[in-house]
């Protein structure tokens, strides 16, 4: 049925979420690729700036982050998304497209669009679209590959985590074969640091503190240490790995003092190891999330936020 | 050859070299259970202590870490040792076994032993291991697959190294079937840090430093700053990645004093980008291993030893 639609499309629009990871980035590219190889007019976009990591991806500069008043669509492809308001504010354009073909492997996929291609059990989109290419008997090509094995390698973490499954490795194997070096992606994705990053990090290990219990670890990132490092706006979101993996620690909270607005207010993420429920933690907050991983954003002072934080530990 | 001296053997030694890694285990595991499949006697050693971390792997209470002087010996294989020395003290008595089966995929190997086979291309001494217990027919089992797959995956280092090949791929994908979660092996071997190394890794970037140039970043670790976090022998070879990923960085030094002799004297382990040969640095101080991963020890004082590395920076 999507195949249907996509047939009798002359022009597609193709698109991912917001802050794009290497999954919505591959799988754009790829799709783009082998749509463009069936003779299709393919439009690639992402609201968000294309973060410089990925800038090694061959077709990266093809995705643009902003839709032309004049461009017609027959039909979107929208990939990644567990729901169209993740493509951000062009989801108003994009509503107006005929046909919307939604790809994805989110179990929350919200079942927008025309028609659906949603399997959760994919390590990631890129791999229901490697499939789909396979369908389409494109010929596999360097931008193709890098794309694909991109995506896989980046929601696998690199296969570490649970969603790594058999097709992870015989995919990737296989894209080794159009000239892929996983050591090209690798030192691309995780390889590189500024020094700056480097005297964050350590500032940020400094600060972890735990509940009596040893229950909750507590990591802040104050405006402060980043003028200390000099870092602007590196991602610093992965730090809370650190935090999380202690040992006995079952919830760990990231605090993030921002002071973009007029009054400085406070970015707190949630991870724990399965045992608490991290979306009601933050709900209570009037956030949101998983319930592994969640967050939200508050107001109250420092001292307050962390007495209030801490004293979850009695609870769990 | 080698299966020759293995048939006629009916008293295996089976050993790897100091320090253990993930390979250096898994595939002692691995071929020793290979070798109790056809009806061996096997005894398997390492002179060091067990990290901890590779507790999860089946078997492992196997590895022995004393020789009884009652023990003899048809034969041994040494298992990841570019040299004899690596196997420790206990050199003294493997050289005195009958037949010694040097099985290794360092280029530097020095070609110790009544038989070599020695493979530079082979991204783990396990996937040499594979290779054997393929060709003896060894049915696999979950022992046998969580050895070979944590081998693999430890020396890639998740698959993210310049030696992760196609074998890397396809071997690990195959002990899916008999058993292995990637996300077990992945959260056991990244997973879980003590406090005391959360506050040790803060201390090692705060010690990293560059050369003028900016070529060539230097981490210290000194018997003081384990005693500050509490950290007696816990793995940290891996936070040689944080000074070897920083931008612009083609060789990286970790540089870690060790008192346990009679006089102090320093391990440096070196890594490069692949543009600097870390084997022939490693070599011209006596040490050995890869183009792009080696390491070498010295009594020489820190501040020469500090001095003379980083002269290195003018020449690459």
């Amino acid at each position: 049925m999507a195949n249907r639609i996509i047939e009798k499309s002359e022009n597609i629009l193709v698109a991912s979420h917001l802050h794009p990871d290497g999954d919505a980035l591959g799988s754009t590219i790829a799709i783009g690729k082998g749509l463009e190889k069936k003779g299709k007019n393919v439009f690639l976009y992402n609201e968000s700036l294309i973060p410089d990591m990925f800038s090694f991806l061959p077709g990266i500069k093809k995705i643009k982050n902003k839709i032309p008043d004049s461009a017609f669509f027959d039909s979107a492809i929208i990939l990644d998304c567990s729901g169209l308001n993740r493509t951000g504010k062009s989801r108003k354009i994009i509503e107006n497209i005929p046909k919307i073909i939604n790809i994805d492997h989110h179990f929350t996929n919200t079942k927008f669009g025309t028609e659906k291609i949603i399997e959760p059990n994919a390590c990631a989109t890129a791999e229901i679209v490697y499939r789909l290419l396979k369908e389409w008997n494109i010929t596999f090509c360097k931008e193709i590959a890098y794309s694909i094995y991109t995506g896989i390698f980046t929601d696998t973490g690199s296969f570490r985590f649970p969603n790594t499954n058999k097709k992870a490795f015989s995919i990737c194997m296989e894209m080794l074969d159009y000239g892929v070096s996983p050591n090209i992606v690798a030192s691309n994705i995780y390889g590189s640091y500024s020094v700056g990053k480097i005297k964050l990090v350590s500032k940020l290990l400094d600060s972890i503190e735990f509940s009596r219990n040893g229950k909750i670890s507590m990591m802040v990132l104050k405006q402060e240490m980043l003028k200390y490092a000099n870092v602007m706006d590196e991602d610093i979101s992965e730090f809370i790995n650190y935090a999380e993996n202690i040992n006995d620690v079952k919830l760990a909270v990231f605090i993030k003092e921002d002071k973009r607005g007029e009054t400085p207010y406070y970015y707190v993420s949630l991870r724990s190891d399965g045992s608490v429920n991290t979306a009601s933690i933050a709900a209570s907050y009037g956030g949101g999330g998983h319930e592994y991983a969640a967050g939200f954003s508050s107001r109250l002072s420092f001292t307050q936020l962390r007495q209030e934080l801490m004293s979850l530990a009695d609870t769990i």
